[in-house]
């Protein structure tokens, strides 16, 4: 039951998104294109609201980390050094009748999830072992024989025709310059990250960066999932904000320690219930890591991974360092217990690394709520989108009262001192009651209106949006008012 | 000798925004990759800075424009409707012996330009409407007599052993999805216009939007130029600020006046002296097109357009309904002369259409000014990036006059009351003279130093970026002082 309610709060949330012009399927017009979408009019708002608190509070806010923004399109040797060229893969089983691939590891899941439902456990828990067991050494031959053994039978077609299984790599690459004789294989980056640590050097210089110090980035990145789904939880085109913080070799730990902290905090001061956050230690750790942590938040389809602190070593500088031929090393002129310098050393790194979209789908799905305003005397709702104001993408809905008597100049005149600061909205059709539920249902804070006793002693109605209060205040006081609300302080500090 | 001086300009630019960390060459520890460049730290802020003021402009400043995030990725039919796929194109031409590809009018241009050099005017003019009467023709090897003609041979092997010309598509492709048999192929969009066009109808309609109205985005965009240069003049990834802007039709010419001013004004509001600045109106028209204009800017290397202002009738959506097949339609219910409703009509479309990196570059360029300080006694000069405040990278630089004596920590206190509203930054490292160099080396209008009276009587100096005056002002005074001269509205009013 609370599964089913789930499953329709999420509908809810995907379909108010696209009615209120937050979040379209990419090219609609032509059916869509899987797996991508686009981001409507308040939609781009929302996401631009949220790259700036993040900015701010990662770069503005910090004395030691600065922000960059490198290109797509990197140097092919990056994802050699990275590891992404031999590593970023999938393991994929066509159908030979269907001519269908799938994910082998997809399949596998699917079976042990219908052996859980038809209370087969001991099945089930078998075949997940087997199924850890082949991915970890990598026996592709294996996957093939458990997906043989279990008889699973392609959807589409309904055989068990199947390929041997093969790595897929999932980055997606492209053809750079116009050479006559073949031209350069280019990847779309599959990550953020690689941006930064190949610039690791430029930005030190240039900026006299002194450790420990950090360098962010917002920007996207494409990955050719195979399987996407969740709206806009997977996609193949998505959004990172990532920051990579260089730490003396040492003192990684307690750096880790400081960012799960603060990230969680970050999350937290958007007033988000606590309880809707956790932290998933990771065990089996990735070969570039000495530990790693998810923050994750309850999503109607259970806890998953908004963001991941990861601490990193010095994997990726020195893979760069070996790849490239350049010394990816810092000077530490400050003192160690002998009263020696550190010396020369390659940095240590912690991540930490958000899917801007799936903060994007944490804050609509956490924000969204319809509420029954019933009295004895009549059936009322609304529905409610309950953004932080600093978040929301219009600060300020002004209405006029009705459309004449210079009711509307006014509210525009009112409109004109407010606009610079903050993003209005004029409305003037339909009645005051309905203006106020559109307001509500697209997350604007505040709604002002403007009536015939306004002309008079310059006053407005103030209606705010969660208590649905409403109080008579000075136009002179309205920039005030509403600045404090809206003011990214409320975040950040 | 003006030439020269400007070359060297150019030269001056591209160093000094490496050095401060502006822009550096992609993936540069691997040699880079051709056309291809990555935001430092004060670039990215320069560069947020810039798209913030266009946003700012377009959108919340005008009811009536809304802005959004289209998708990198769109549905290949996106760019048959739009022509791209059979009309964007360059003549390519090889030669045998090096391998190396050329742009067929590149080369003949290059020869034209040497006639000129030569004072072969004639000679020149004549290859020119040549070479302009093939191209419109499109007669490709027509191009090829004239490069045989007039006996052009490979820069690299020096012989004239050329293959045909052929037209090569300027759109990068990948494969997308996992499909066994034969992936889709998917373009990186050549331009951002494309993605308002296919949303025109979701955002009409979930935001209620009445013509005339606007949509604005600014986002990523690909193009495989074979001769990328100028820096980051021409680059194969490069980001663009588009707005299309749709109107009942026959009023088409009215708004393409509108926004050619609009557009002009916005660059003026920089302060940029006006003689930098011109239209230049396209007599031969794309076919879409029924009117068109650039707005160029004096570059170092010439007058180079910066943004586009086209009125492009109802040609996209035109386009978009019949490969779509869906009505691109709007419904207006505004009256006409004879008192009946317009009903329904394809919009017309003015789109506004800049180059965020030109104007980045245009911006450094603009701003750069070596200044000689010399007096009889000493000889002294600066750098000095003589930057809009509201588009300056950091706001205010905090310095202690020295590290002890409390005066860090009151510089740092005085730096956490300004960080929540400015990006700050605070140096206390060399002399004072040399971090006021420093600041006016990377834009910032003020420094604030703290001195031993700070202490007592909560006074600071703050010094001005451009005329280099101090004056002694309350601490309390710092925000209001700072915040009017970086506030948007500035440039907004």
């Amino acid at each position: 039951m609370a599964q089913k309610n789930n499953d329709e709060q999420f509908k809810n949330v995907i379909s108010h998104a696209k009615e209120y012009g937050f979040v379209f399927q990419s090219s609609e017009i032509y059916d869509g294109l899987s797996a991508v979408y686009d981001y409507g009019q308040l939609g781009a708002e929302l996401k631009n609201n949220i790259k700036t608190y993040w900015w701010k509070a990662m770069v503005q806010m910090h004395e030691n980390i600065v922000g960059i923004d490198s290109a797509i399109f990197m140097h092919p040797k990056v994802w050699k050094a990275s590891g992404h060229v031999d590593g970023f893969n999938d393991p994929m089983i066509d159908n030979k009748d269907s001519k269908k691939r799938y994910r082998a590891d997809q399949l596998l899941e699917d079976k042990i999830a219908r052996y859980e439902k038809d209370g087969k456990t001991d099945k089930a828990a078998k075949l997940q072992a087997d199924m850890d067991a082949a991915l970890t050494a990598e026996n592709l031959p294996q996957l093939k024989v458990l997906i043989e053994e279990h008889e699973i039978a392609c959807p589409v077609s309904g055989t068990k025709n199947w390929t041997e299984v093969r790595q897929f790599n999932l980055m997606f690459s492209t053809q750079f310059g116009a050479m006559a004789e073949g031209s350069d294989e280019v990847y779309l980056r599959p990550e953020t990250a690689q941006g930064i640590f190949v610039n690791f050097l430029n930005v030190q210089k240039s900026g006299r960066m002194k450790i420990p110090f950090g360098i962010a980035q917002i920007g996207k990145a494409f990955r050719n999932e195979v399987i996407a789904r969740q709206f806009i939880m997977r996609m193949r085109e998505f959004e990172q904000m990532e920051m990579q913080f260089f730490v003396r070799p040492g003192e990684d730990k307690k750096w880790f320690e400081y960012w799960k902290e603060a990230r969680l905090k970050w999350h937290q001061a958007l007033g988000t219930a606590p309880e809707k956050y956790r932290y998933h230690d990771h065990v089996k750790l990735a070969h570039y890591a000495n530990a790693a942590t998810d923050i994750e938040f309850e999503f109607p389809f259970g806890f998953k991974e908004v963001e991941g602190i990861h601490s990193r070593t010095d994997f990726d500088l020195t893979q760069h360092q070996e790849y490239s031929g350049k010394k990816m090393q810092y000077f530490d002129n400050d003192l160690n217990e002998d009263g020696k310098p550190f010396g020369n050393y390659v940095p240590y790194v912690i991540e930490t690394s958000i899917g801007l979209d799936r903060m994007f789908l944490l804050t609509m799905i956490n924000a969204f709520e319809e509420q029954d305003l019933s009295t004895e005397d009549k059936q009322d709702s609304r529905t409610l989108l309950r953004l932080h104001p600093a978040l929301a993408p219009y600060k300020v809905a002004v209405f006029p009262l009705t459309k004449k008597d210079g009711l509307p100049e006014k509210a525009r005149e009112i409109m004109n001192t407010l606009k610079f600061d903050f993003n209005c909205i004029y409305e003037e059709k339909d009645a005051i009651g309905k203006r106020y539920r559109r307001q509500d249902a697209i997350g604007t804070p505040f709604c002002i209106t403007v009536d015939h006793q306004s002309l008079e002693d310059h006053t407005v109605t103030i209606r705010h949006r969660d208590s649905m209060d409403q109080e008579r205040v000075a136009i002179a006081d309205l920039a005030d008012i509403v600045g404090k609300a809206v003011s990214w302080k409320t975040l950040l500090a």
